[in-house]
């Protein structure tokens, strides 16, 4: 599985994406040799999962130092800073976009003013870097999470935090993912996550490719599955952690916290730490996009709600630190308090 | 309004039904001229909503008998008698739908060898009786229920409980249109109900019809939205009612139940009596239609879900009794204890 579903592959200049709004269709890489295709990839949620975000990110950096490396050292810093902003200001909500843009601008700003082509090659190995540490996070966090899953339990995931929604392997999935590859046996009910369908189109997809057991549901069936003892754990990923703990994960992933707790069943995030933003101390601090409308009032091009109705679209909710059992890291799962544990995890 | 979305209309012998599964984009009736058209038309969920179906069930009696007009009082009654069994095998879970064809048969029965012109005439009689005392219903409803509206609230629904659930004028949907028409200002949210998303086509095109303030929410965003404080109130439909209060609707009414519970949120049923179903003791005894994989996995006819993906489809969820405020019939609110409360209104 894992070098079929890298979601990103940089080579040659080129930074390759599955494109995910294709899937489970078609498999299909989009190639992005310019900087502003990469920008486009992720706002229109051709690549999207927090950590492959950032990753992507940090390519997209590469390509726009390429494209600029004919200018002066001191033009060629200029352009790239501003690449970096752009690519800053395409997803609100993901903070290992702007975790993975900090770290290609330090670098940036350690080379100075060497020779363009010199700095290029430092921010393509740190592009790399990233690239790889994210998928060494995501193995880890498979190996730290395994234990939580137990013979013939029903394992509930929203959204997909899986290989695509990362480098490769994924969070929530790197866990079942492990689980699963140590011979247990348990069943995955994927919910299908409104509006964009990221777990009947990419989660879904993953887990038939794994041959892992699994049930698509919609996302109003949860409470019905946990009320008819058909589900033992909740697993999700993150879009961003606070330093209290408090979690920004795709809308529902509250709800289904709400629900967990009501039926005694524990609820885990999993997440590498550069999901965690120490930066904000609740959860309230965390900005929550709304995309557009059409999202919800379009499926496949096709209008579906009537005109003049009003939308609400926010793509994240955040789930308080209350309702989450642990949070499972590339370090170890981290549990309460999250103030102090996440504090000593870094 | 009321006339412009009546879901059903008898003339000359043909059951008119608006195609529900045409809204929003096309309004149109469907015509059945025999009962088998209206059984399809119950299966395939061109007509939906408890009480509409009953009400349809009840014309396709009669379409039944016209059919067998020529027949021997004998034969007559044996072929009725028939048609009614095969209306009770469209779909299990509403319980209107054979409360409305005991009727039926009833009047057969109470008919005796009359000349079949006489019983015909009889058994139409009493369908249109259902459906007029649906819509009376459906008003005293909505007349109990306004009051708990308050100015500014947010009002949360799921489905459609509305016109087009009924023969007209709606439950869950009555409440809020006798509380709009008193002037009183607040907004609907209406979840979009996958995978039918009745919600999205149905109840939507009814609110923006009638010009009551809403917006369409996905499922899983219920619960985000209570917790911003946007949620005053949950009132939903019912397809039954055990004799101790749990309620059958549609899959999410449970979600959206605990939810409710976990933020402080009064969430009602409203219902004609003709929905509680004495005869169960608790809402475990009542069926859940499990309906077709396709409408988890196709939208529009399009596959969204991978080959090989298991599938979960259940219609309905049971929201038990402890977590329903109260249920709004047409005669009057109904609180705890229900065993005893509406064993009492009958």
């Amino acid at each position: 599985m894992a070098d079929k579903v890298r979601s990103l592959i940089w080579a040659n200049e080129t930074l390759r994406l599955i494109d995910q709004t294709k899937l489970p269709a078609v498999f299909q890489y989009v190639e992005c040799r310019r900087w502003e295709e990469v920008a486009e990839a992720i706002r229109t949620m051709k690549v999207r999962g927090a950590p492959a975000i950032g990753a992507a990110a940090a390519f997209g950096v590469v390509l726009g130092a390429v494209e600029h490396r004919d200018k002066s050292p001191e033009q060629f810093a200029a352009a790239v800073e501003t690449v970096i902003k752009e690519l800053a200001g395409t997803r609100p909500t993901a903070v290992n976009l702007f975790w993975a843009l900090e770290r290609m601008e330090k670098v940036l700003k350690i080379q100075g003013d060497k020779p363009p082509a010199e700095i290029i090659e430092a921010l393509r190995l740190e592009a790399e870097a990233i690239a790889v540490e994210d998928v060494k996070a995501c193995r880890s966090i498979g190996s730290h999470g395994a234990a939580l899953i137990n013979n013939s339990d029903g394992v509930l995931t929203i959204c997909n935090a899986g290989a695509l929604a990362t480098v490769d392997y994924g969070t929530a999935l790197g866990v079942i993912r492990a689980a699963f590859d140590q011979g247990k046996d348990f069943h995955v009910y994927a919910a299908e996550t409104r509006p964009f369908l990221q777990g009947a189109r990419l989660t879904a997809w993953e887990l038939v490719e794994e041959g892992i057991p699994a049930t698509l549901i919609t996302d109003n069936m949860a409470g019905w599955l946990m009320q008819q003892g058909k589900v033992q754990m909740v697993i999700v990923g993150a879009d961003r952690i606070a330093a209290n703990g408090d979690t920004a994960n795709k809308i529902g992933t509250y709800t289904f916290a709400v629900l967990a707790r009501h039926h005694g069943i524990p609820f885990y995030v999993a997440a590498p730490l550069s999901t965690v933003d120490l930066s904000l101390g609740s959860g309230r601090e965390i900005p929550i996009e709304e995309r557009a409308s059409e999202e919800v009032t379009h499926l496949l091009g096709h209008r579906i709600a009537p005109e003049g109705i009003g939308v609400h679209n926010p793509a994240f909710d955040v789930t308080p630190a209350q309702l989450i059992t642990g949070i499972i890291t590339d370090v170890g799962i981290i549990k309460p308090p999250y103030g102090e544990n996440l504090a000593k995890a870094f």
